[in-house]
């Protein structure tokens, strides 16, 4: 069902120096399946990221935000469980399965970040990851295959990489993601890694994993429910060429926002249920706060939502969405693509509805709401709420 | 579909002195269905009300806002219609159906309240109400007969009634309303109308109304949609004993707060495509903006709704629900019914997923969440998301 997102092709994930990957069977929900993942970093690799704001959060995410302090020798993930809303004993699993992989390759298990992904309130089967540990570092596995190993309902793996040139060389982005931040608590998580192979000051580079979530995962919704496990996480390996310049640090910028957004809206293409994938752009708002509301009230609003699957140009429910949110709504445009269909007044009489209905009916189009009275933007990338949005998550677990 | 919501017995809807109801076929968007009402007041009764905070609001609604500063004599309600986003064009329209049913009973069109509720950006038929309008007036309606003259999509009529002594004698409450106020700004509107023969001054009115706004209307969602018409109007005619004292006015707000839940909770139960009608409590909170933001990002959350249509007691979802909106969850106990079934730290040691299903096989039951911090509460009440809720919005004018 995902919406013009085919499978990556391995040949176009380049590998990045000082990254080793490694995959497992640790049978933590299912049998035979890939689900433990074990990225090992070169001494003097950079590693920062963002987590979750829900209060409700992960034993692992708990422990990777302490952890982040450190010099980081490996992150570990698995898919089957999430490790959350297990309390104390959940930290404790977490760190156990730290311990086990610094024993493994000799460092501290505070150099180990944790990940998880799955099923929320169930134990941690810990000593089954654990026992699956050495597997994964035996084995030698491409991103592709890393991206397989954290998928859970995902239906595609999710894997971006690009080459940009700084002035001391060729580096290389690559990354992978897995689920839908806001869109599966249950299955919880959204998880997202990107690694290069630059050279970047710390404090650049925790900058610089903030902007990319900004522009990327952080503009996506799907039913605006953020999980318990969101996590991304930005790995400069410091085995390519140094990012020194502002120049560099803006190319290389660019390349980890481009792979992120690209990451992040395969999200929204894989979302449950997904048969449309709409940008929602609001444009000349006062400010970026303002420009975000709005947006989100549109990407939220389930009647909205059930709109864009119909494929039915329905106005008023765009507008009421709008009025909800927006501060002014006297000079605003409203555009299905490029037509302008309706004002603040109300439907705008050059529009036609044939020409609604042609602009939904595709699988991708914009809804763009230009306020008209500030200079500030917010891009919102999201999807429709289809039967089977309520059938994947009225019958999961049941 | 309707959640236990049996049509109101015509004998329990008392008649209110000094109020006068006349329904009409006007053929407005329908032939032959009642889809006119016009409410006339004898002289001296009080008016107040609160509306939509929608921006983009509809004609009547910015109207009926203007001229409740004068005394009114008449209501006048279509449906069919919203004359929402319809511009300066919709207020001349709805100003002239005021204007008529002015002309019609000697009063001033600014003593006229105007309301709508239908499918917005149509221009209003003012022709086919203002024609309608001699019959409705000829008309001798009850109350049941009123509140069908404004169903839109509801499938049951919503009317309510009770009497209360106050200490000069014996008053009457009787209400009608229709749609639910999130739920369909398509078909635009939550309306109600509550009428009392008590007396009450004018200022006190105001803030009666508020109150049982804030203890009713304002506490039910469907799917967080508001809509461009909602307006909530109480009527006190005067005909009756005066509400004077203290004691007189707690007992009337109480009673018209009463049949404001009531007719709320009424447009629940008949939600688009309702199969559950859900009590969503949060108590103990640090203040009342807490309790309702936490009651609401449960009560919002598509993947707990779809969790109470599938009657899955989906623990992840609404602890993460919570962690999302509430400031501290550290001292959380979450209820299901009476049932204690998780705290912050995840699933509570005693709780069986049994008693889960037990509770949310029920067509109503509660969600509580005790934060532990405070002194504060809030109560919502909201309905699941069923595979019906998104057929009819799919569907609706494809």
């Amino acid at each position: 069902m995902a919406v013009n997102l085919p499978p990556p092709d391995p040949a176009s994930l380049h590998p990045v120096r000082g990254v080793e990957l490694g995959v497992a069977v640790a049978g933590i929900k299912k049998p035979d399946r890939k689900d433990l993942l074990v990225v090992r970093l070169a001494e003097g690799a950079a590693v920062s990221g963002v987590f979750t704001r829900n209060r409700f959060c992960a034993a692992p995410v708990l422990l990777a935000r302490q952890h982040l302090k450190n010099d980081i020798r490996a992150l570990v993930v698995n898919t089957g469980n999430a490790n959350a809303g297990t309390g104390e004993d959940g930290v404790k699993r977490a760190m156990q399965v730290c311990a086990a992989l610094a024993h493994h390759i000799g460092c501290e298990p505070n150099e180990v970040l944790p990940f998880s992904t799955g099923v929320i309130m169930e134990p941690l089967p810990v000593e089954r990851v654990t026992a699956a540990l050495p597997r994964a570092l035996l084995d030698r596995a491409d991103w592709l295959s890393a991206a397989e190993a954290i998928m859970t309902t995902d239906t595609v793996p999710k894997a971006v990489s690009r080459k940009v040139r700084l002035s001391g060389g060729e580096t290389v982005v690559t990354g992978i993601a897995k689920g839908a931040g806001m869109i599966r608590p249950d299955m919880a998580t959204m998880l997202g890694f990107v690694a290069t192979d630059a050279g970047v000051p710390p404090k650049k580079l925790q900058n610089l994993v903030e902007q990319a979530a900004a522009a990327s995962f952080n503009c996506v919704t799907v039913d605006g429910d953020t999980s318990t496990n969101d996590a991304f996480m930005l790995i400069a390996t410091g085995q390519g060429p140094v990012a020194a310049s502002r120049r560099d640090l803006k190319v290389l910028e660019e390349a980890v926002t481009a792979v992120s957004r690209q990451l992040a809206q395969a999200i929204v293409r894989d979302g449950e249920g997904a048969t449309k994938f709409v940008t929602v752009r609001v444009e000349r708002g006062r400010n970026a706060d303002e420009c975000r509301r709005v947006a989100y009230a549109i990407a939220h609003s389930p009647l909205v939502k059930t709109a864009f699957f119909a494929s039915d140009p329905n106005l008023g429910r765009i507008l009421a969405a709008v009025g909800n949110s927006a501060t002014d709504i006297s000079k605003l445009g409203l555009y299905l693509d490029d037509v302008l269909v309706a004002t603040g007044a109300g439907r705008h009489p050059s529009y036609r509805e044939e020409q609604g209905i042609a602009a939904m009916r595709k699988a991708e189009f914009e809804v763009r709401a230009v306020l008209n009275r500030g200079r500030a933007s917010a891009t919102v990338w999201t999807c429709d709420l289809s039967f089977d949005y309520v059938k994947i998550n009225a019958e999961y677990r049941t």
